[in-house]
């Protein structure tokens, strides 16, 4: 990854923590599949709100483990309750940086109501 | 639900906006699944840290909505990386209640190595 | 103020800094009127979910300075807007706690539609 | 609103909650007066500190309210007393652009001591 | 260490995971001092706010590590002026009740004006 | 201090309570080196994420007083157990700012494991 690869430079020592750490043992863990593990970190990162770099890295980690941008959006939005207006709305900030650099166009269509 | 009951009869129009907004609006959107939801709202408010009443609410809920308690453990750990150990120690302890009162036996065995 | 006096038996000099900075430098500035001032802070502390102690203060304090029990309660149900539903219920059980003590009865009955 | 504007060219449910309920529901209710609801929003920004974007629009606001430059000044001020100086300092950065942007000369001359 | 065995029983794995990252990674680590370390934990736990149980255990820690009462209450008098008087008041409350335990008397006596 | 000039210049009141709260007061204190104080104070910047610009300035106020790169990196680098790890990359790219103003290469090499 290359958010690894940047720090790995300047700070070797946290890169390998970085991915012995939360990528080695947290996400290799099996009794939760990758999607809802990433989902899970887009909707904490949205809530804490100081973490819009790792949000970024999220949402594009949410959609390569197979999320819908739908399944993404409705997390984000779903923050405006549980953390604020703010942290929502500056989730979707990230949310459309990283859907127009994917190529997702938005306004998503709306869904016919069936739910995964 | 409780919590809305008892907030109804000392704040009403809060209890009103409550039902209104998070669980009439947001929660019946297609899009997300409940059990992604839950997920989510466990993940956020575990990364927060400011809200171990909801949390307890929404361990609850993910569980009554058909979570597994291994997912829900899995959540929690996993803020672990994103909030720190602090929020997903006092994350479990939250967990532990809920799951004692639900008759949920700790440690979970350890499950074969299949995500769903 | 009891706060003042039992944080002064075990840290004397933090007490002191209490009394000379945000009291006697910051509330007693002029160009900000005392009753905006406590729904300014109510707002804070209940938004930063943080400092429930000082919250209880503050509500208190609130109504000695002659703000309304109601505007009070539209401080801290506005906040749910801003730092989400939890802070703002969490604000209300102290809000509660502190009015009953307090002989306020809740819940407040409807004002007429008449704004300061 | 142009925030609601841009938000709604791009998730236009959410732009749509938005008006609904901090702006339908919550600003509208009587009970509090609109340059309370604004100085204590302005509160609760700063002393969050993860929202400067929402801060900035609500400091434009609380001008167009009839908020006193005074008034917002001390508000952001008494901030570093709850939620320490850096979120005071850097809510003084974005009153001053929005007060740059709208004309407003600083230093504010000191006012008589007068409150409101 | 009691936290740890206490976890152990309800959540090995992520016992395990606290023995191995924080304490057998980090603190083992050479380049700062361990009474350095526990002062550093000491400000962040008291700054974030959300952490109590983790502040309790790491002024325990700190005492143990061989830092003096009077450091531990400078640190935390300190955070007054970077997360606020709240979250200093409330680190106070833990380290009373710490100091209490270990039989440290409050107030300290002024130290003669020497640093380490 | 820069930061105190630009401050003057548009806050000329907070600018002063600034000079006189924290470094007046508080930095002058016996009972803490000065090193041990900037280690903390950046260790709580780091943890909380909300003052990136505060941040910048203690970093380079602690290697100001002394106090080496590595521990600067250390402190950083420990904040991931306790803030999480975004909290941690987030101080560690102001670090790396910081230190290629100063002329700081990266990544530091490895010290001989003697601790102060």
């Amino acid at each position: 990854m290359q958010v690894v690869e940047t720090l790995a430079r300047s700070f070797p020592e946290f890169a390998a923590y970085l991915v012995e750490y939360p990528f080695g043992d947290i996400y290799s863990r099996p009794g939760l599949g990758l999607r809802e593990r990433e989902l899970a970190v887009v909707a904490a990162l949205c809530a804490m709100g100081t973490a819009a770099p790792q949000l970024r890295v999220h949402v594009r980690a949410a959609l390569h483990v197979g999320c819908l941008p739908r399944e993404i959006v409705e997390v984000v939005m779903q923050m405006s309750v549980y953390a604020g207006f703010p942290a929502a709305l500056n989730g979707l900030t990230v949310v459309r940086e990283v859907f127009t650099e994917a190529g997702i166009e938005l306004p998503l269509r709306p869904e016919p109501s069936v739910t995964r």
